[in-house]
């Protein structure tokens, strides 16, 4: 069996095989201010008291600090249920993107079942945890019950061997969506393994989980390497002993295996208006842009900071270009602050934004008129993602946006 | 005469009297992202080419980053704009709010004539200016001309004495507002004067002449002290001779005095809905509050920042209030950011934004829903003002912000 075949037979107490409808109790499920409401209203339908409030968490991320009366009211909904419920885990007040708060604060763990009201749910499955995104509806009756059903995922083997070199895991995953397609993975388990990714550090790992949903899969997953197991045992307080690690065995059976070298691969671009849409830089570079992100889910981390800050250090961004840069997290966003990378990005003229989505999803923050171009960091990069539907959206790892920004156009960061 | 009445008398070359329509020459035009679109949009329809790209000053803080696909469009208009004219001054990546940042460049002196089409234009005045915000169809007649029309003020003397202890200039000025009333200066030059407003910092009389516009007054203005003269010295690169001051005369005629002996004044607080709904915090501590908001051309300077964070050095933000600040310029974030004062704020639980405008008008960055209740350094707290019509904001100082932050409901400082 594969590393989610276990984890979901353990969950339910046979083993389970692809394509199999089950019912399993989650070990956490996660909303945020975007979709808590809807999930709140549904759930007020069928039930008074929650399943277990130290069980879900609500992050307020997508639209932190709220930027209309819509969002102002969608979030007093979130709070009075919080507050109603008991809610334990809540991080309402500018804590940071919920993908990034929840590792933070010890909430997830190898070998558990996390749901969540949010598409880049998938991204958990860094640390060895069953997770995928539902809707809020669906999400309701785990508020609910504590269980839902899942038809069992086949699963995809992405071996990826190599030297990253002055790469980052965002181009590497950036490279297997390209090659897999933007439904190339549509309900599988995109299982990552090789040498590469046992070498990767945690939030880089994270960055490719995270966009396992842009191949279409159920979820992304990953053996927890000794750095990830250090990292959660970190943040629960738990020794490795206590961690419930599940490997794929040797003979698991996959519907498809992928082989990727990366040895001589150079940054990879998705762009306009697909995921999939990926071309080595050498094929953009010059492109013309009007803004640069980085944050997000995807790659607002520490590393994601220091590697955009020693692009930017001393630099100056071009006059013709926004640069947006949002931390991921209250914590990331301290930390880049010790570290120096906020006033690097101050000094060189980026606007650093406070931790949330952002720009992301085209709601605030960076929101790009008819016509212009913005290189980012983030997931998506789908028609009017980031704003006008007549607006393009390139994404890329964050040296590469930094040198962009510096360049007013697609660029090589020099190193 | 008075200080305005010199300065309007030397731009047009003959001595001139309250209640007399006057063309002058405008030494400075400033708009922003709001603004400048509909006064680019009437310009094109009068002239080819603005009267002097030097003398025109372009600031983005409205909405930054654009948070709609309509405020990015606006920004591109105006981004356009500037390209097509070669404007010198544009200040359009996340510079900071106008009224801190013309100053800060060096474009704000004593004796000079700057209109805006931002209401608090008032603001220069701090710095012995004659200084007033416009519409954007007289904005686009400026640009075109480099002229425009005045009425002559008649003007009334506010005088303030006796020490401020741990109060700021905002309580001076809302004790001011709640006696003179929000039409009590209507096309009034207010003129303060007086041995307290003599011995007031740049930033601390900044919020004074701020606020005239509160009292319905068609200018602020302050003889320069000499914290002012050095500043815009060391701004400017101008001696002290170089510049225009200019003094009110000792027999000068006033339409009303003011005299303000503030001795013994508690914290002012503006209560809903109505800038003159001025009370002392003894008469309102202990209203709960959902948010609280420190920032603004009013109070987001240097000073606002270290009274507030002295206040949550150590503390945690209440759990049910956030706490939105957002530093009035780049420079200000940078300062504040080597004070330790973005560390102190980012500890306590607050959320930290990028300099501009934020909240205060409502439009992004922390929108009030139905019912809630902010607290804010701000300078106006209209029905609807920061969001929903049945929202309320109280402002204060930052002390108080902070510490009613921390208490979950308006509460005075310690200290």
């Amino acid at each position: 069996m594969n590393i989610t075949e276990k984890i979901l037979s353990e969950k339910v107490g046979y083993e389970v095989n692809p394509g199999e409808i089950i019912e399993a109790n989650v070990d956490l499920v996660m909303s945020h201010d975007g979709t808590s409401p809807p999930a709140i209203k549904t759930f007020e339908k069928i039930a008074d008291k929650v399943w277990d409030p130290e069980k879900i968490a609500i992050v307020f991320d997508h639209n932190i600090p709220a930027n209309t009366i819509g969002s102002a009211e969608f979030q007093k909904v979130a709070r009075n249920f919080i507050k109603k419920q008991g809610i334990t885990h809540h991080y309402i007040n500018g804590e940071g993107i919920c993908h990034q708060v929840l590792p933070e604060k010890g909430l997830v763990e190898p070998g558990k079942i996390i749901v969540g009201a949010d598409s880049h749910t998938c991204t958990y499955g860094a640390f060895g945890a069953f997770s995928t995104g539902m809707g809020a509806t669906d999400i309701a009756m785990v508020y609910a019950t504590g269980k839902t059903w899942f038809k069992v995922p086949e699963a995809i083997k992405i071996q990826v061997e190599g030297e990253l070199g002055n790469l980052t895991s965002k181009d590497i995953i950036l490279n297997i969506i390209g090659k897999v397609g933007i439904a190339g993975a549509t309900y599988q388990s995109a299982e990552f393994c090789g040498k590469t990714i046992d070498n990767l550090d945690v939030a880089s790992r994270m960055t490719m989980t995270n966009m396992a949903i842009e191949m279409g899969a159920k979820n992304g997953i990953m053996e927890p390497n000794d750095a990830t197991i250090d990292y959660v045992c970190r943040r629960t307080g738990k020794s490795r002993n206590q961690l419930n690690i599940k490997k794929s065995d040797k003979d698991s059976v996959y519907s498809k295996e992928y082989y990727f070298d990366i040895n001589n691969m150079e940054e990879q671009i998705a762009c306009p208006n697909d995921v999939d849409n990926v071309k080595p830089i050498s094929k953009v570079e010059g492109t013309s842009i009007d803004q640069g992100v980085i944050g997000s889910c995807t790659n607002g981390r520490l590393i994601d900071l220091k590697n955009a800050a020693e692009v930017l250090d001393g630099k100056k961004i071009h006059e013709d270009v926004r640069l947006i840069v949002l931390p991921a997290s209250r914590e990331i966003y301290l930390q880049a602050l010790d570290k120096g990378y906020i006033k690097t990005f101050m000094e060189s003229g980026a606007i650093v934004c406070n931790p949330g989505c952002g720009p992301c999803l085209g709601a605030h923050m960076g929101v790009l008129s008819e016509g212009e171009t913005a290189i980012s960091t983030t997931n998506r990069n789908f028609k009017g993602r980031m704003g006008d539907p007549k607006s393009s959206v390139y994404l890329a790892n964050s040296k590469v946006v930094a040198a962009s920004a510096i360049k007013g156009f697609i660029a090589r960061p020099e190193n």
